[in-house]
């Protein structure tokens, strides 16, 4: 019979899991700091939830089944419809209200590299702020988040705001009906060649010089400053007015002075092809690729301030993000920064013979209460397998403990690194080790 | 339209998940000092996985369907099969291998008190060491983290070796067709009245004698040394031998020794009643009961020295237990030890104007820069409900930045728990605060 995981899923052993752990608990340190509080909501929620929001795309891609009481239901694609419905319910919560979590999503996607059936997600919203210093909260803690995994120096944050591409969409009379396609088309720019972008518009019935026109716009990227002038430069050629509103660029131009203000030396850069392909964006927009470009997008978000009313409650501003374990994972291998994944043990207690394992047990819980991580024999082993044990849980001392030196009160103790051995007193044990961990 | 959660399904928002969060690292901190090693594994796993070993019952009660490619999966009810799996295919693993998680399981059931159907539990195993050094530290882990969740007193720790109850079985003559059938029924005694006990055994055709000293035995409940000659004598006055194997009884007397070598002062207690109702238990097995009586099982566990075997791998000893977090909870709410959920923030930086915001940006930065959690206004509010803001997200110090302190290099510090304000320099703001904290 085959008892093997199913495809697209990952057993995670020990030495993997620590590593995990520790960039989990890396980004988690970062999100803490700014006051985001981790939520824990259920892995499977009712099919309908999210109809609301995510697509037709995204509900063919869920492990959505009926439940043996009839409801449709699905495991989470997403945690945004779950908190969204929370934030709409709990009216009495006090905003802004910041929520974290890490925890498993699941889609039904043909598994490829960066895209697994599981995988982790970290989701970072702020409901109820919707004020440039909210927006550049959420921006400082992606920021953090880079630096913090050792991945800033290799990625792009780009960011864009939705309102600026529907502002320049307008004033080029292209038809509101339309928007949504357009976005989509430059939400997939990259994947092609700006010909084929060029003649996808085309085909939406903008005309030709409009098509090049919002080609030669989403390829502006830069400083805010540059960028915004730039932009404003073409449409000018176009037909001589300003058109990027006063107010949008006046918040992404104060947008720049808070992050700085936050302490963030990093250049986020304004990019005109960032829109985000999901409707449901109302201002904001950011992605972070890798520099190299060979992975996917590592991680993307943006403000979305009419969601929550959607689940019924009352309007509530939002702006969040969310990155998958997977790219990531690859982008700190690549780059050599993933943690180590070598087991880590305080002392190892080795009996000789079975004599003395009476002993043995005393001393590791004696060691254990001082909260060291403690192995000892479990097998009845003779030496050398022991000592290869000890060394493959990575003990960093090995206290040996022989009849004849116990009955002298004494105990060898051994240290894994220089591999030297001397002989100690037994009621120094304790204290020898914690001086020398 | 209706968004509300799954039924037997739960929210956790911040200030619940503070304590739970708690709880499950104080359970985590025990197995760690002993040398268990975190693993993750799937949520969803093939059905077929769970023939093995769950039975009939089990399967009814899982969470399962058809996914989109047409295989029979199920969200996960229980680790163990997926455990059994990862020891028999990686037959490289040193042993002996030690585990734990904290992660999702999921049963379809009757969602009621102690009882859900999305619900996390901790399972701690060894693999590879069939000794009774193993036996003890899986207890010992035990009593430590009932210790370390205040809840030692309010429980019984009862311990007993299915091949006891099976070597009287077998002494009283009953055919080994029943004994599954006689082991369920005593399983399930707490849950009937004697007489009925009896009757049920009557039932499956075992004499009335017998089945009125089956009843006397599983009374039996002691310390080791106790229990075990009451055994012997209720069956010598049966049939005048002496019939605890003496193997067992000296495994039993043995691990009551060892257990008090790795420093145990609780009694844990022998009692014939405890026998665990899953076939695949071979040896040692134990429950935790909540001493009032009012709540359900808390934890139970035992030697399964013959599943891996069934996985495909070669024969591996193994003994483990689980917790969940229902139970547990209910009986830490009871006993007033359940954590603190009220949240916590080292600094709320208050702005009394929007003129200090870039100040106010800089000094939060700074002191979420001395790893402290920050957070400051996002909403544009006036003094008093940033002041309602910062209490209600427990802040211990609250910074308060006005234009004219500010241009005298001077800010108002308060302290939330005397409500005492006063002036400090700016440039002392960080080592105050750091001293005060």
């Amino acid at each position: 019979m085959n008892f093997d995981k199913l495809k697209g899923f990952r057993d995670f052993l020990p030495k993997e899991m620590k590593a995990r752990k520790e960039v989990f608990e890396r980004i988690e340190k970062v999100v803490q700091k700014y006051g985001f509080r981790e939520l824990d909501t259920p892995s499977l929620e009712p099919l309908e939830l999210y109809r609301i929001k995510s697509g037709e795309e995204l509900l063919e891609q869920t492990y959505s089944f009926e439940d043996k009481g009839g409801r449709n239901v699905t495991l989470i694609p997403e945690q945004t419809p779950t908190r969204a419905r929370l934030v709409a319910s709990k009216k009495s919560l006090n905003k802004p209200v910041k929520w974290y979590s890490t925890s498993k999503r699941w889609r039904y996607e043909r598994p490829q590299k960066g895209r697994l059936r599981e995988f982790y997600q970290t989701d970072i919203d702020i409901f109820g702020a919707d004020t440039v210093e909210a927006d550049a909260e959420i921006l400082t803690v992606l920021v953090e988040i880079m630096d913090e995994l050792e991945v800033l120096d290799s990625v792009n944050i780009l960011v864009n705001d939705r309102r600026v591409m529907e502002n320049i969409l307008n004033h080029l009379k292209i038809s509101e009906s339309n928007y949504e396609e357009v976005l989509d088309i430059i939400d997939d720019k990259e994947k092609v060649t700006r010909d084929k972008f060029v003649k996808q518009l085309k085909e939406l019935g903008i005309d030709s010089n409009i098509a090049k026109l919002i080609d030669k716009i989403t390829e502006v990227s830069g400083t805010f400053n540059e960028a915004l002038s730039e932009v404003n430069k073409l449409l000018e050629t176009f037909n001589d007015v300003k058109v990027v509103k006063k107010e949008v660029t006046s918040r992404l131009n104060k947008l720049e002075s808070v992050l700085e203000s936050n302490g963030i030396e990093y250049q986020v850069v304004l990019d005109f092809s960032i829109v985000r392909g999901l409707e449901y964006y109302t201002g904001l927009v950011f992605e972070v690729f890798d520099k190299k470009g060979d992975l996917r997008a590592i991680c993307g978000g943006g403000r979305y301030n009419n969601l929550v009313e959607l689940f019924g409650g009352n309007s509530v501003s939002a702006i969040g993000f969310a990155i998958g374990d997977a790219v990531i994972e690859e982008l700190m291998r690549r780059e050599g920064v993933w943690p180590d994944e070598t087991l880590n043990t305080d002392v190892y207690v080795l009996p000789v013979s079975s004599d003395v394992k009476e002993k043995t047990s005393e001393i590791a819980s004696k060691l254990r209460e001082e909260g060291l991580l403690v192995e000892t024999d479990l097998k009845g082993r003779n030496v050398s397998s022991q000592l290869k044990y000890a060394n493959s849980i990575g003990a960093r001392k090995v206290l040996i403990l022989g009849e004849n030196d116990l009955e002298k009160g004494k105990i060898t103790l051994k240290d894994m690194d220089s591999g030297e051995e001397r002989l100690i007193s037994l009621e120094d044990i304790t204290d020898k080790i914690i001086e020398e961990l």
